[in-house]
């Protein structure tokens, strides 16, 4: 993949949003190339490192990359029993902290492959010790250079600077990972390129939900286990392309303080998915309607309509830990037809430049 | 410590935010009652837990106390090269993850030390064959009979309900778990309280600095290294008190997408230490500088003089890792005046109950 700049956007897409709207509908086949081409070397990249006994693993990657690797993190943990960390970079890049790394898996996320301090601390990580994978968009990257062992996600080029199909594939190539890891197949994830086309053809659904929030300014948004790691994606994709206030936390941390912000100006969207997660967010969902709080869910049927507006989420016979590629779905289009109510280009936020060089 | 509830404010005090204010105010002595009579104690446990020779930590917190884990995270890495995780709570408590904890050292901070989950995970750790160590102002307390040892922060009762004294608390309690783990004397902290009651005596700067933010509509906070933590608890601290919603990222994270949202209406404070974090931080504030953000900076004086407005902080010849203890002071001050300033009451945000009960 040749790098993308904001400038090859010209700036302005012709029809404001064109290039955001393309790619996320490509993600249903993106999600099937991975299943019938990616999974097979994914699996068995996974299943020898399983054979060298990592014990404990951590996590490195920026913005969107880093929701997909806390996405990982759930599944390792929840899984296959493994503690998990997600990397503070700096601590390496700016303070040179060189840690014992023996029987550590550092994976590291990042669409592009070209961040320098993601590149430096992967390579610190594998001088240290570490057994290293790069989770990447770009098998030529110089992250992929300098890692041990490389994931391709085969999400091909990505020109949009919000990213979207980047992360779901992310996710999708992550789950196969853990699950080879732990020696399974990943059969859970056939279910997904069908279920994403049918969520993506809703689009006039998520068109009318936009108009809640064309005038919101600011907004909650929270989940419990697997679905957190969506409700940090949602935000950032809400305040990348709109530039709305999102605050996203874990419905149990909503509780230890920020709650004080939310009331009946500050819209609440809950991630519930079908499952454990959904569970313990039960409470913080009472609570918030207690409160009066304007609440819109993304998850099954039944939370939905407890709910003041919502998009239902085809959760029946989806394993809870592969719900989060849907879940993401229509937060991704509800970003972006927020923006376009508000006038503005989802295609050309202000200040980003797609590879990110932070050192 | 006796459970303290929103009752015991009577919802709002007579005078507003005498409750935060004197908590405040008691800081100086907090940290002398910790460095005169807790140190001992908590070096000598340290060294007991460096000889059981832990290869990696776990944290486990929420809210503020999750800040102050973080703060650990990095002394942890930086200090001793101990590959260190924030615990995914849910993980043990909604999903029954079930980890190897074998040389793991788990450390869960509560001021109250009361709240259920916080219980649970960490007597699941204990099981799980980790080391735990509970960090707490209430030595009483359940997660304190879970924890296999423990560390007191000896803050006596907080009543306000935004943290305050137990957040610098906490740092300084676990600084010197830290260094002692290392075995060092943790000498670097003797300068701290002189320091914390000059910044505290400067309130009245303070509140003309608060001026600046009385209207905003949102507010950006970022650092990078040993302050992000303050970062992060300044947000929390802002977003509990005066309802401002306020992100917090980290330097290299705001580059990769949240940037857009920083533009001459996003004020941004930035968190500047003295040392490596602050170096790492100097891009991100001239690419600010750039954009014309109007940027506060708590930091040395040379800092300061380059920003639009600032804090200056006393940094000549006070190590780069204990600086976060002294950062956070003005900030507090600055939520306070803010709240005063658009008349609430900081004594009484709404929805929080002092002891969070989230399972």
């Amino acid at each position: 993949m040749s790098a993308t700049t904001a400038a090859d956007n010209g700036g302005h897409s012709e029809q404001p949003g064109r290039i955001m709207a393309a790619e996320m509908a490509e993600q249903p086949a993106v999600l099937r190339r991975i299943l019938d081409r990616g999974a097979p070397r994914i699996l068995e990249t996974a299943a020898a490192i399983a054979g060298r006994g990592p014990r404990f693993v951590l996590l490195t990657a920026r913005g969107t990359s880093d929701n997909a690797a806390l996405y990982a993190k759930y599944l390792l943990e929840i899984r296959l029993g493994l503690p998990c960390g997600l990397a503070s970079m700096s601590t390496t890049t700016a303070y040179g902290a060189k840690p014992d790394l023996t029987d550590v898996l550092v994976i590291t996320v990042s669409q592009s492959g070209g961040s320098p301090d993601l590149v430096a601390s992967t390579k610190a990580a594998r001088d240290a010790g570490a057994i290293t994978v790069a989770v990447t968009n770009n098998p030529d990257s110089p992250l992929a250079a300098v890692s041990e062992c490389h994931v391709d996600i085969l999400a091909g080029p990505e020109k949009a600077l919000p990213a979207t199909k980047t992360y779901t594939a992310s996710l999708l190539a992550l789950y196969l990972f853990v699950e080879g890891l732990g020696g399974g197949d990943g059969a859970a994830a056939q279910v997904l390129p069908e279920l994403a086309e049918q969520i993506l053809a809703r689009r006039d659904e998520v068109r009318g939900l936009a108009s809640r929030y064309r005038f919101a300014e600011r907004m909650v948004i929270t989940s419990r286990g697997y679905g957190y790691p969506t409700a940090k994606e949602a935000a950032l994709k809400l305040m990348e392309t709109s530039y709305i206030p999102a605050l996203s936390y874990s419905g149990a941390d909503l509780l230890h303080g920020p709650l004080a912000m939310v009331d009946n100006i500050s819209p609440v969207i809950a991630v519930v998915t079908d499952g454990h997660g959904g569970e313990a967010l039960q409470p913080v969902l009472d609570r918030l309607r207690g409160r009066g709080a304007d609440l819109f869910v993304v998850g099954p049927q039944r939370q939905v309509e407890a709910a003041s507006a919502g998009f239902v989420l085809p959760t029946e016979g989806v394993a809870e830990e592969v719900q989060p590629i849907l879940e993401i779905l229509p937060l991704q289009l509800l970003a972006y037809e927020i923006t376009i109510a508000r006038g503005q280009d989802p295609d050309a936020p202000r200040a980003l430049a797609k590879v990110t060089e932070t050192h």
